[in-house]
């Protein structure tokens, strides 16, 4: 997508080298930084310089195709997938995009895994795109249909932290409906949730406004408010795992946005890949919950009269105590529909199979 | 209740002065203010030197009191209430607290006007003290009881927003019953809604912290997680305005967590005084919620590395549109029961007029 009118990606390869926008300092500044080491790989992700589940899986496959360039032998790559396996406990695209490096590399000869591996780097990213774009055009419909179907020349539409291009390699999950059925020319506007303790809802204000869609910011509080009256038509969210019944884990909050849209019989649907779904787990609430550090909430970035970015602490007694979980899930009887690459769907085990079979397979260890 | 060991009040008068704590320095810096003109006292209610319901309520009264010193003639005290009036459009204890004074001081003569405002003012600002105490009394039998009945010898409260002493003149509302429960043995843990945009979260962790109770904060988006993972056995909110039916208008984000206590099976009461009861409104959605300034969600507060206080800014596009609702409306079937200093009662209006008739009448215009 653009940012001032020019393309980027949320990564990308130039020759050997790849860069990434340092997620950290949007919307303040635009710093791109390269990664090498696996240490840096690991660091991105774990502090989140790089996030989004599918930018995430796509980070750690590049992060395995650097880091055996000097030893493509097995110990090293496995250590790579080991130690980039520990960063983030709960978006499944990262085991899944380690598990296809990890399976196709041991099966072929040491000689041949550098360019293999990042092969295979370069297809995921690109595959991720063309997924995003199908998520977009199978989503924009349900866009085009509620606008028809309510007879409204504008939908308002409310989506949960960033699920937008900068969650993935471009183009997005739950914003790529939105930017799709704008250029089909549905008028569109976002309410951006704040998205505490990181306020993620602050790239997706960025990238909105870059894509010139129009939006407002409002706090995590007040999305039951605008659906009581009447200031929502849907709410299209992503997911960092999906269980196989339908139950969607995604960003801490979303489940009480659900909760909302299904007391004021407002449609929610979460917009995702299929490498999102996970297949071994049928009951969303066995996914594991990512705790964060408590920094994330005590203090908080943002820019001083200088415009400088500054940190500040919002609670003076180093003791208080804090809890960040970093995800929740939100049961499938609660989702209207999933919208994925492979179509839309209900959220139901047997619906889901059907979409998974037809897909690639998720494989876990 | 206490600051390091002392006792304080939010209000308080010596002599003809009217003294505040200035909460937007809170939890930061303990800032101790005077008001003497009507323009202080407009400026410290609708500027959030002074917040919650009560608290609002028993300053106009203040507010009232000197502002006739000079010329206590109906004009000049008309004009008072009126100005006032227009500081804050949803608490309901604002237009009580100042039709108490104008119908009373109306009703007298001129020169018996001055002494008479500030006993009334006085005697608003008691009985807040009396009535939280009751609040707290009935609230705390509710505490033990669900202790009891599930056999726990810790209960976790959840409470969003600052509902403590500092939102009332002392005691608080919805913290009234934990400060009496604890004092009366039971281990209380109470997870801490940060509740942006404005934080008042920090006001209840500052109140928890100096009354030893241990808390931990959470972002508003936590809460439903918690919920879902056991974490959480009772909600007491506070309320800004209760409707005859019982909907509880209460700080944005409310409805958000009646909700998911609904759907986790988990107790939600709202702990008010009568005051907060508006007898002329059935339907909570037909209750005024403010919008209050964009910079309250744009920019925050908190310390630098110097101790320092300072603001900065989240969204770094001057033009990047919010909006910023103040309260919500929690439906009556999401409230298990409103706790009153009258006594606990379901939220239905047979049982909220018994209240009332029993109570203080609640004139408005």
């Amino acid at each position: 997508m653009r940012i001032k009118g020019k393309h980027f990606r949320s990564i990308w390869r130039e020759g050997d080298c790849i860069k990434i926008i340092d997620q950290r300092y949007l919307p303040y500044e635009l710093k791109i930084v390269e990664l090498s080491s696996l240490e840096e790989f690991f660091y991105a992700i774990k502090e989140m310089q790089v996030r989004g589940a599918p930018l995430i899986g796509v980070t750690a496959a590049y992060g395995i195709a650097k880091s055996i360039y000097e030893d493509p032998g097995d110990e090293n790559l496995l250590k790579a997938c080991k130690i980039l396996e520990k960063t983030r406990p709960t978006a499944i695209n990262l085991f899944w995009a380690i598990n296809i490096l990890k399976k196709e590399l041991l099966n072929i000869n040491i000689d041949d895994r550098r360019n293999k591996a990042m092969g295979l780097a370069d297809s995921i990213a690109n595959d991720d795109i063309s997924k995003n774009e199908m998520i977009g055009i199978n989503g924009a419909e349900i866009l085009k249909e509620l606008a028809r179907n309510q007879n409204k020349s504008n939908i308002n539409v409310l989506t949960h932290c960033n699920a937008g291009w900068l969650a993935t390699v471009d183009k997005g999950t739950a914003l790529s409906p939105i930017f799709k059925a704008r250029d089909e020319g549905l008028n569109i506007h976002v309410w951006v949730d704040e998205t505490r303790p990181r306020n993620q809802g602050s790239l997706t204000a960025w990238e909105l406004e870059n894509e010139e869609i129009e939006h407002t910011v409002v706090v995590d509080n007040a999305g039951g408010h605008l659906m009581q009256t009447g200031l929502i038509d849907i709410v299209i969210v992503g997911s960092d795992r999906t269980s196989l019944n339908g139950d969607v884990c995604n960003k801490i909050g979303t489940y009480l946005k659900a909760l909302s849209a299904k007391d004021n019989d407002i449609p929610f649907y979460a917009a995702l890949p299929i490498s999102t779904i996970d297949h071994k787990i049928e009951d969303g609430l066995e996914i594991p919950i990512e705790n964060r550090s408590n920094l994330e909430v005590k203090n908080i970035r943002g820019l001083d009269l200088n415009q400088n970015i500054v940190e500040i602490s919002l609670y003076p007694n180093e003791n208080t105590r804090i809890l960040n979980p970093a995800f929740d899930v939100t049961p499938a009887r609660l989702v209207t529909k999933i919208i994925t690459d492979k179509g839309v769907c209900l959220p139901e085990k047997k619906e889901i199979s059907k979409l998974l079979n037809n897909g690639e397979k998720i494989e876990l260890e």
